[in-house]
């Protein structure tokens, strides 16, 4: 993934992921990715792949 | 805000945050929540507000 998020602090960083799960919109950002992955329009590596599945679980059954 | 995103990792947020920068949805999730302040729909401390508006100008002039 790029470094542009290097840019953010880690406080920003946070305050994003707020209001990201504010507007509830994690879950669509998150399955649209996992979409494009399954459907061969996006490569990643296994472990990214993973990880986004186990984020949305975790989202949408703890949060 | 809520402290929903203290069950993420900071890893996890960092994840999250580069997905939305990748995505290219970072300025829009923060001008939807300045439109509903400015618009009255939604209410928030002036500090919380002056974050979202220099958020914008960064992720848009700086990424």
């Amino acid at each position: 993934m790029n470094s542009a998020v290097e840019i953010l602090s880690s406080d920003d960083q946070k305050f994003l992921v707020e209001l990201l799960l504010k507007q509830q919109y994690a879950l669509e950002l998150i399955s649209s990715e996992i979409y494009e992955i399954e459907s061969g329009t996006k490569q990643t590596d296994n472990a990214t792949y993973q990880k986004l599945v186990s984020l949305y679980d975790r989202i949408r059954f703890e949060l």
